[in-house]
């Protein structure tokens, strides 16, 4: 045994217990004879002392070097209220150095003065700053707590195979050559999506896994080619039963790890959130939903609004004193290409119930009084308007607004505003290919009362979809699916599959259809991002041990990595172009 | 809501109640006006009884149709006592059929008629058999009772990427071609060895992990491609303390999973285990230990035994009365080519005192009592023996014990006998590339006493390892670390890495090292076969969902497959061979 207690242990009960703790030397200083050492270790921190005699070792220490010490416990004479060891100390009699280390190359602190990409490479070493070590330590209490707690309503966890099928469908694949079976590859999952269909079929009736999902994308970011997913199905069951099952675990987690007590989440269609927010995940910690305003805007010889298809108001609130600069800066900001408005429309209510905008020329006082009654904006209020194609402006506001809600400090990280949105459409077009996409994915089912509409009007038919939002973040998403051979099969045409190509890539799907396969549906939430908020934070990658940077590397293992010849010529494939610029 | 309750659930005590059911039609059978049918989901099987009104519908179902039903609970007139709703029955009022099925290609009972290459097409079905249903719960049950365990004593589960680098040292990786890293590829995990050993580096002190891991290997019947993995790792710890934790987490799953009570396991150093049973994974439920007669049997003209390095008996006990024909199969067995002995001699130890040998013209009855007494056979045992070099013998040995083993019925298994083997070597001598391989990986750390060897006979260094096996099945295996970068370089020299590709493939480890890194060590755990075991069973393939066929192919999806032109050009990839034969 390298040691009797851990740092985190030994309290005032303690004192004269003879003690062996090994640890990382957080610190080290001198006081006359005597050199105190903060060692650290997962569990805490435990003050040693050292006394004349051990002065040489002593002063040696370095930051990171790796002890075992002996000594007995003794109590403090200034206690540091701060630790839960702060009351005692060990009288050290003996130290052993079992690891030095060199210099770190930045400092292991809660704020470290290392830069992004040098604690990437030594990944190990952030590793041990407090900060990612409580973001992992809430993930895997996280992911303990969502186990027990479906389990304790029989779901079961079962694995799903990670060499599977590549699918046309979706996303890029990421594909594995297989040497077994010559020009053939597996993909991994991006999802377990069909085996979890499968399962359904198989009668476990419900099913869990917390599984590590894969895609091909470009990276935004924040993005990760690999992410964990907590991927669940069940049988016999309607949205509803979904929602009610989820909402209950998702209440339960934000009540056993975060103290927060939710009764039940809002819900808003898919509809609503577009129409009010303009964006299909609302950050609805706070208000500023939007105003159509176009009936009191017209016909007052301002050709851009009477031109417009929507024009779109929204009311920050107390905003009446922002100076022209800061005004300025927001036009600027609408301006943005990635934004792309063509200007921004202001109309100040001033505390002294007089109005000023940027279109004085072309409203009166009392115009610009009847937009305020429009949007519900009271004096002291900043009215913003932007105008043009109806979606176009939902996207630009959008933007907007949160972009107000942080500069406004509504969107504290330590609120949670959970939502359910659903009544998702089932298709989208798109432009590009000239056909159908399925929004969510093939295997959604459309509403019962809009499958008519499959043969007029796709675009309008509406799914049994539905997604978890928390804080203007889609945590989650998922459906209830189609379990009919024939209604499955119709989804493929529109989707642009020959019957060919969809007995091809799915057809195990189908037959399995037929053979008495129950009503089901399910959720995947997004793990990763699941910690992060719960753990306050924006970014996923200090809740994943060993991320990878935004052209999917890992940098501290460089891989990916240049293979063999003989490895490449064992899976019978070759390099087309060897030399990449 | 479906349903109001489970098919597994209803009991006396919820007579008259109204309920409404959903599962599959086990089976349905008309007794006069009346239609019986059995209800199953995963919970149970509930039988309903359907009157004249619902004949029509009723006479309809089919095996494997899913239905709703509604209708009252009502005690049953002959109880079944061999199901828990035995005593009730479902009056049945209405019947909905929610997808009607196929006749199923097999029978779903527990023991179909389904042929293996059916079931694996049709897993979907075959996953519908209680047997493997059973075998999934097990899977579950013993997963979340690891992890409750190992969270209990302060282990984190952390997850570790699944795109990492290809490294040449193991056995073949299945490699990833990135497309944002053209030429480049990331390989999938044969085990997270080096990122569990940099967690410790990081301080996380205990971690394990229930992981996929990967080999492409060509598959030995009773191997997947893909197999789970649980993986753990200690800081601060030395071989006692990994023995001691993991022996208590095997103690309690045998005892809240079997109801079976272990004090302590035994333990076996490499060599004892070589010397007594040809083996480093001895199945100990049954003796058969070898006894070295080499002594008693020379110079007696049997020029086979005089030249032999090694004469190894063993007993099997009662059985002189052997047959002619039975002690030719044995021999028949023991020369076959993959076993491959040259003959096997044979001394009948008969009830009467006299002994019978196929070598009676060189050996006297007083001689053959000699054998006998060394190797502690009595009247009506059987003494079998083996002879040559004395590692092939000691294989060919092993292989006969085992066989003789499965035919007396000693290897029961509902009886568990787990034993540690210890002390393996570090290194094996590998004729074919002449240079020593690592025997467990090259991480792992010689024997203290024996690193002076390293420079001298490497092969005979000893390793910090250990395997725990079960059955005489290897269901794990660990070792403690190098945490010394000289060391471990000096470990990568006598794996023939030069210098630069030790630092190529493993720089991140050994530069780790140089920070701080505490001692540590661990161990993993096959999961798949761990579920067998517990599950009574041999094959692993029933305890995974999906598991592929001994091609490596997931004959459900048909998978690996071709992928598009496409998707070959984005990676920068083409095929050798287009035809494959």
């Amino acid at each position: 045994m390298y040691r009797s207690h851990t740092n985190g242990e030994l309290r005032i009960e303690d004192i004269n217990k003879e003690v062996t703790l090994c640890g990382w030397v957080q610190k080290s200083r001198e006081m006359g004879a005597m050199t105190f050492v903060d060692l650290r270790d997962r569990y805490g921190i435990t003050q040693l002392v050292c006394g004349e005699e051990l002065l040489k070792i002593a002063k040696d220490l370095g930051r990171e070097d790796v002890i075992q010490v002996t000594g007995k416990v003794i109590e403090r004479e200034s206690k540091n209220k701060n630790i839960p060891t702060g009351e005692i100390e060990i009288a050290v009699q003996s130290i052993t150095v079992l690891n030095k280390s060199k210099t770190p190359p930045f400092t292991i602190e809660d704020n470290t003065d290392g830069g992004e990409e040098l604690r990437m490479q030594y990944r190990y070493l952030d590793l041990r700053r407090k900060p990612l070590q409580e973001a992992l330590k809430l993930r895997h209490k996280l992911s303990i707590e969502i186990r027990k707690y479906l389990d304790s309503i029989n779901f079961f966890e079962i694995e799903t195979p990670y060499l599977i099928k590549s699918t046309p469908e979706g996303a890029r694949d990421f594909v594995v050559p297989s040497r077994m079976n010559p020009n053939q590859f597996y993909a991994l999952p991006q999802s377990p999506q069909t085996f979890k269909q499968l399962l359904m079929v198989s009668g476990y009736d419900r099913y869990y896994q917390i599984v590590r999902c894969f895609r091909d994308e470009d990276l935004r970011a924040d993005r990760q080619p690999e992410f964990t997913q907590i991927d669940c199905e069940m049988a016999f069951v309607d949205q509803e039963d979904i929602l009610n099952t989820f909402e209950a675990m998702m209440v339960h987690l934000f009540q056993i790890t975060k103290g927060i007590e939710f009764d039940s989440f809002p819900r808003m269609s898919y509809a609503d959130a577009m129409e009010n927010y303009g964006c299909d995940k609302p950050d609805i910690r706070f208000g500023m939903t939007f105003n159509y305003i176009n009936e009191v805007v017209k016909n007052k010889g301002f050709a851009i609004f009477d031109d417009a298809e929507s024009v779109i108001a929204i009311v920050a609130e107390d905003c009446s004193t922002y100076t022209r600069k800061e005004l300025d800066k927001l036009v600027d900001f609408v301006k943005r290409p990635q934004i792309g408005a063509k200007g921004l429309i202001y109309v100040k209510c001033n505390e002294d119930g007089t109005f000023k905008s940027s279109v004085d020329k072309f409203y009166s006082e009392e115009d610009l009084k009847a937009w305020a009654d429009k949007c519900g904006a009271k004096a002291g209020d900043l009215i913003l308007v932007l105008s043009g194609d109806k979606t176009a402006t939902q996207n630009q506001m959008n933007t907007l607004r949160l972009h107000l809600g942080n500069e406004l400090g509504l969107r504290n990280p330590n609120i949670y505003a959970p939502l359910w949105v659903y009544d998702f459409p089932l298709l989208e077009w798109d432009e590009e290919s000239g056909r159908y996409h399925a929004m969510h994915h093939p295997f959604t089912s459309p509403k019962k009362e809009d499958i008519g509409l499959l043969d007029t009007d796709p675009g309008k038919v509406r799914a049994n979809a539905y997604d978890l939002v928390l804080n203007g973040t889609e945590i989650g998403g998922g459906s209830i699916r189609i379990h009919d051979r024939a209604v499955q099969s119709r989804m493929f045409d529109l989707l642009g599959f020959s019957k060919d190509e969809a007995q091809a890539q799915f057809g195990f799907l189908m037959n399995a259809f037929e053979y008495g396969a129950p009503p089901h549906g399910g959720i995947a939430l997004g793990f990763d991002r699941l910690c992060a908020l719960f753990g306050g934070q924006e970014t996923i990658r200090d809740f994943i041990a060993f991320p990878k940077n935004n052209n999917g590397r890992d940098v501290m293992i460089d891989s990916p990595s240049p293979i063999s010849k003989e490895q490449l010529e064992e899976l019978n494939i070759d390099i087309i172009k060897k030399e990449v610029v």
